[in-house]
């Protein structure tokens, strides 16, 4: 975006959302119950984002009558898409970067995400998503006794031992996370987004994963070694935490609040199609898990209604971008809709690669991927220019 | 569009708008205090007609895939145009009769309103706008004594003699309301909707109104028998009471509320383009007002920030029909803006005639202008099975 700014002669804002790093409405009551949160909702961030644009607009000298561009990446990729197609006379057009905005109720299916994160590993390196796939297995049976519970918690250096089977799920969920984060930062280069990492850090993981047909401990000292890379590429941590899996503060806790309200984005797995273990998309229990934690019950219909889900071909000038690495593409929008709601795909990017600065390591698909970007930019300018000329 | 349905076999469903009729979300509480009326937006309203919509369409055999079109006149048609704005996945089109989408902000002049008023009056009968715009001066000399406030309160046969000057204020607060709603409902035949009335009232009403030049008491008895048309067409009433203009519930209570957060539009008179006392624009005062009867503040600039103002050229398929009677018209959309944003005018219509049952009295222009109306809905409609086709 800086690269593209300085092309454009363009300003660069960054909106902060609503109850996330230093915007709290409420101070440090913003999170405490359901009563402060009811203001955190994806329209609610829209329309900040209108006030801003008519504040900076108002005062900010020769602002006035200049076209704007939406940017985002993610979450903030959906909400690009969403205020272009909210508030069009706000903004000419929207770059939605790895938005899967298609990811809810059953616009897409519920596998697709986890069956893009295995098929990562599966082309990273020989045997890398079956030596996971068998993984889970042995962890299973391992932690079916005490001195293989310790030896597990040993074995994997975690700061903490495991005590129980639950403690064991948790592992679980927090290795397969682990391998969903490298899927989205599996970017061409050194990087620092979730975890500092090599260069295609799936590669490197796998490296250690070559040989499903181990022993169970052979194998589990295999995974610690690939964990070790995520976790550990810096050579400072002493242990390994399976609290946490980014060191970067993304905001969890908001997150985890819009997911229990409107951003109801269905998972699943059935270990064929992917290398997890078979999990199904149960709506009850995550709603119950939801009003546990927050005393809310998601509207797991919402977004779709609010916002079109696949029936959006009558808004314009929206391109979205997804790398073909990043799960997330699985929930995106990745085929031209009209001729002014493009899809550009870039077969080697992970998550949102085409907004980060340029890097000398960059393959050529993302270079013609921001080329692409920029000339659309250029042609919503240019015709916010002709719509303005013939009004005068 | 009783008619109409018939012709494209269309199912009507009229949504009552929440804080409206029988839709009170807190039951008798809902005006009570702001915290029950933080609920009442038109966003709200406009969300939940898109969560009705989902509801029939799921509920109702055979109308899944079938097309939705909005209609609705005056606010019901500001919302018809914005429902199609913001929802435009959920309704192929809208028809936003007089719908005063531009009587916000400065986007019109503030006297336009009243300014087609005195125009209504003054094409209805000779001298007819002079007669009310000297009437002011007489209402005023005449209550400056007792004997004179005696002599009009029971020369306009009010059911509560006036008293001091506010009274009096309240008095031509409520003559001016009563021209202002015969502007509205200048239809060509007997109607009832704001009162029972002879048709054409503005002509009855001019027959009493021809000559501006009389004594003050016998231009006031006169202002009486103008003022008897719309308040005793039937001949029941016994006397005129200045607390009410309408028999028919419009829901003042909601609309009050409404104007006193999102709906501010500004009206002023100067008594020379317009035959009323001039009267500015004083947002302070209407904002004062507003919080001394509901404890909010307006915000002036939310509407045009949230629905565009008039940059909505990126929009499609709205149908803007106004009557050139109407008031109202002066804030709607009343030339095209792109090939499928319309403006269509009515030149012998009042408010929302096009939307009134088929009439005998009907001028050509009404005709005409439902015609034209529904050949639109019939290309939104061609267009929808298009695209549809398309997809499969």
């Amino acid at each position: 975006m800086w690269d593209v700014a300085e092309e454009l002669k363009a300003m660069l804002v960054f909106a902060e959302h609503r109850y996330y790093g230093e915007s709290l409405p409420f101070g440090n009551n913003s999170f405490k119950d359901s009563r402060y949160l009811n203001y955190l909702t994806s329209e609610q961030a829209l329309a900040d984002f209108a006030v801003l644009i008519k504040y900076l607009k108002r005062t900010i000298p020769g602002a006035k009558n200049q076209p704007v561009i939406a940017l985002g990446g993610s979450y903030g990729g959906m909400l690009a898409a969403w205020f272009r197609m909210k508030y069009p006379h706000m903004v000419v057009g929207a770059l939605a970067a790895s938005a899967p905005i298609w990811h809810f109720s059953n616009l897409v299916p519920c596998g697709v995400f986890m069956k893009i994160v295995t098929e990562d590993f599966r082309k990273s390196g020989p045997n890398c998503s079956e030596t996971i796939h068998n993984s889970w297995g042995a962890i299973t049976r391992l932690a079916g006794t005490g001195s293989g519970l310790h030896w597990l918690s040993e074995a994997l250096h975690l700061c903490t031992p495991l005590r129980n089977s639950q403690d064991v799920q948790h592992l679980k969920g927090w290795i397969s996370e682990t391998w969903i984060n490298l899927a989205m930062v599996d970017y061409p280069y050194e990087s620092n987004f979730l975890q500092p990492l090599p260069a295609w850090p799936i590669k490197v993981v796998c490296k250690y994963l070559n040989n499903p047909s181990l022993s169970d401990a052979q194998l589990l000292q295999n995974i610690f070694q690939a964990l070790n890379i995520y976790y550990n590429y810096s050579g400072q941590a002493r242990c390994l935490n399976i609290s946490e899996t980014t060191t970067s503060n993304l905001g969890t806790q908001g997150w985890s609040y819009q997911a229990c309200t409107e951003m109801v984005m269905p998972f699943c797995t059935n270990g064929i199609d992917d290398m997890f273990e078979p999990r199904s998309w149960n709506f009850r229990e995550y709603s119950d898990d939801c009003f546990k934690q927050w005393g809310v019950r998601p509207r797991p219909a919402w977004i779709t209604t609010v916002y079109g889900g696949r029936n959006i071909s009558s808004h314009s000038n929206i391109v979205f971008s997804n790398g073909e690495l990043d799960p997330w593409s699985g929930g995106g929008v990745t085929k031209d809709i009209t001729d002014t709601l493009v899809a550009i795909t870039i077969p080697e990017g992970a998550h949102h690669l085409d907004l980060r600065a340029r890097n000398a390591f960059d393959p050529t698909t993302v270079l013609l991927a921001r080329s692409l970007e920029v000339r659309h930019m250029k042609q919503w300018i240019r015709d916010f220019y002709a719509s303005q000329r013939k009004k005068h």
